[in-house]
């Protein structure tokens, strides 16, 4: 044996200091878009940009070098994956997955392609600012463009759209997409119908007004404090579009939006981005410095976000505890307000333009939008320059609303202009694998509910830590859901619930 | 000469592109390290450290590899150098002299050191909080071990410390530099004991209060744009110690702290900080992307701070025009203010522990007992955990006060965790610059006093682009400062200029 160990041992050692290397560029190229997004200074996006392409591509180079594939060779034979320990294997066999797409991506191509995100970004955000869909569509040509060059030389799955969707949720396909959709429209549809019709509409009026900025970060930061978010682990900040991002387990950050005339956009994107740090900062240390400390798949991820923003966030026990801290910082707003009254009238269910703002119910027809217009794009051929009309028909088609300009239609999201076709499915998949594992953690904490109406969110932390974050990338999106559940990934958890908590709103019958 | 001409050219291809990828690891490296100074969270310092280590590794070795020897081989060549244009040629030449120095390092050793640098920052901010100068010390023996290490590879000069001097103003030697401190000391420490003796001590009663950190980043702000600060390339924000950073032309950022009770600390921190920028942000573009891109030493960087620190920002002509600016910020702090008393109020000359709140006369005085006492370490052998009682003693001696504890003693500055030992005597050199570079700009710009009591400061900022700024480090110090005086840096425009100012202050024979 020890003969055979030598060289396996050797190798490994390579094989980990050139996978940490990678990590580490990594790890600043996440520092600098976090910069970059904000408030980098805009005169010197262009040279920025070219520098992360440069780092990008030596990073890319790495991963795609002669000397990874020797040791992903040596290392992925049968009797040395054998002895390797579980994270070793790991380690070997995502990176060989990794290694496989990427070498058929010419170098100077992903460096061109990162160059061309990097800039495009900036762009987005002056698009949607001043409204301007013709001076964003060139650089969404391109980076479509590439996307459709990309998945040919990756290879072509069932269609070409099944190539990305396997980036963010391994193994998932247009098929599979399509029932769990289908399942979805068929009974949230009807539920949606029936809410229309009720007598019984929340209040909402008490959300109008005007809320004080500084008020409302420290009401985040509080609300995060209580999720256990570790804030000498991390930091929140603002930016046009909310983000998270893990650069390591010690340092996650968050962004979020004030809106002035309204309280629960950063609160509810606070949340979801809290949810998602919870993941990335609870990571076991085994991982550090390695690939697998990050998520295992976006859907995944967005069931994090997503089940702390709705399933706690949006919960009437959550209000009933914090409603009076939320009164404190906003005083003369929302005296006469009630937590049954503020819980029914943050979940009122109403159709409208924007994705991140959308209510529990219809962000999901959101999703299922993008979903199809993607679709359209890499497996029929849609010309990005006809989006916008095919977006506004199916806003109108499915919400029975209709953009009146571009800023809040097809130039609402960032997803695009970093070329992340195939992520906005994740946001559902999220919602269907947070509703099946928030039945399992009521089924196994049986004081959730009364947990969480007294304010002590920490007992569910621990609950998803165990279950969820500290595996990072160490399992695949579907163990972890059979390993909660006991059963893949169904759509019947997410229906149940949303008819459940709807029902009761909207007293239906 | 065709035939002479293609390897040239083909040389000089590959060269730019590989002091271009140095210099964009390098942008990424300096935004890693505004981060880590502005905010970036405790937990994350170790394993960023790390990343950063393997970045500046990279870069190191780009810096020293084979290749880069090669190039410079055949581009130092006479008959090549001959053939490239003043640009081309001053790259090929500073390039040569750092890669002379540089691969006498060990690349691990390089790195180690910048792991170690980069850990002791945060370590040298915790303990200055503390006041726990046994906590820092052991960081403070290792850099200074390294930095014995450096010298002897780097071949020790005329002393050991003479090496370290060379590095931030190239051809500066301790011979040299104690003549001209000397110099100084001849005429300042009478003028100061002259000062002690006066009767006439400014009021400085009104400085004492209550300054709104909002306001105070208020009138930052507009002192800034009234000094051709560029927004668009560059930000604002709070550091424990005040700093300037030029990623490139197009993002040059700047610290400041602001202490609730002092208004000047942010006040002259800000301009001083604006004073680098300025400088950073006006390199012109034929420039850009090249290591040439950046300052030419570090006391011509200095000499642009502290000019405008102190030679505009405590002018009496200066207060003229924006002290009713002041005013408005702070209702019933200074309403009975003249704006000669205040001149007088922030040019009292007060021995003081603190070197960036010294007066201009005494922080001389500072940068010489540091200038000592790093001689002391390279030259004699002093141990660093004898500092703070050298510190005190020299205190003691030469400004009278002696440090109640070490933060406000050996403590106070950053630059020692950052390994920047030779660093110092840059700002003493820039008072001397700036004095010698504005007594020249007086009489080429007959108006200049009455612009600058008129609130504008664009004259003079384009002057001095004119002549410092644009050419980056394409000029060496010695020809900037020849080519606007007509002679090399003396000591007399500093103490004529010093002995003007504080005899008129104080009333002086």
């Amino acid at each position: 044996m020890s003969h055979n160990e030598q060289p396996a041992s050797d190798a490994l050692q390579r094989f980990r200091a050139l996978t940490g290397k990678i990590k580490h560029f990594d790890e600043l190229l996440g520092v600098i878009y976090w910069d970059m997004r904000t408030g980098a200074p805009r005169k010197g996006i262009a040279q920025r940009s070219e520098a992360v392409g440069t780092l990008s591509a030596e990073s890319f180079k790495l991963a795609t070098s002669a000397e990874m594939g020797e040791l992903l060779a040596e290392l992925t034979k049968p009797e040395q994956l054998s002895q390797l320990n579980e994270i070793d294997r790991r380690l070997v066999t995502e990176t060989h997955k990794d290694y496989e797409r990427n070498r058929r991506i010419p170098p100077d191509m992903y460096q061109q392609y990162v160059v061309l995100t990097s800039q495009a970004e900036s762009a987005w955000e002056e698009a949607k600012e001043n409204n301007d869909f013709d001076g964003f569509v060139p650089y969404l040509e391109k980076i479509i463009d590439y996307n459709r060059k990309f998945i040919e030389l990756w290879g072509v799955k069932a269609t070409p759209y099944d190539t990305l969707l396997d980036m963010y949720e391994p193994g998932l396909t247009t098929v599979e997409l399509d029932r769990l959709f289908g399942e979805l429209r068929a009974r949230l549809v009807p539920l949606a119908e029936a809410i229309a019709k009720s007598e019984h509409k929340p209040d909402t009026s008490f959300l109008e007004g005007t809320f004080d900025k500084e008020a409302q970060k420290r009401f985040s930061k509080l609300i995060l404090k209580q999720m256990g978010y570790d804030f000498d682990a991390g930091r929140l900040d603002e930016s046009v579009h909310p983000f998270a991002t893990g650069l390591s387990t010690g340092d996650v950050r968050i962004t979020t939006r004030y809106l002035p005339n309204d309280v629960t956009s950063a609160l509810f994107g606070t949340i979801h981005e809290g949810g998602h740090a919870l993941y990335e900062q609870n990571i076991m240390p085994e991982l550090a410095g390695t690939p697998l400390s990050t998520g295992t798949s976006m859907g995944i991820h967005e069931s994090q976000s997503r089940l702390w923003e709705n399933m706690v966030g949006r919960s009437l026990g959550f209000w009933q505890r914090y409603l009076p801290d939320l009164k404190k910082e906003f005083p003369g707003l929302l005296d006469d307000v009630s937590a049954e009254q503020f819980y029914r009238g943050i979940n009122v269910v109403q159709p409208s333009l924007i994705r991140i703002e959308a209510d529990e119910l219809t962000y999901n027809l959101h999703i299922m939008i993008r979903y199809e217009i993607e679709k359209m794009l890499f497996n029929e051929g849609l010309s990005p320059r006809d989006l916008p009309e095919v977006w506004n028909r199916k806003y109108t088609e499915a919400l029975g609303v209709t953009p009146g300009t571009n800023a809040e239609g097809v130039l609402q999201d960032v997803h695009w202009s970093g070329g992340a076709f195939g992520y906005f499915p994740s946001y559902s998949l999220g919602n269907m694998y947070g509703a099946q594992m928030i039945a399992t953690a009521r089924e196994q904490l049986p004081e959730l509910d009364s947990q969480i109406a007294a304010g002590n969110l920490l007992p569910l932390k621990e609950w998803l830590t165990e279950r969820v974050y500290r595996y990072g990338k160490l399992l695949d999106p579907s163990d972890i859901i059979e390993r909660i559940s006991g059963k893949p990934l169904e759509s019947t958890y997410l229906c149940d619930y949303l008819e459940q908590k709807y029902k009761e709103i909207y007293k239906l019958a």
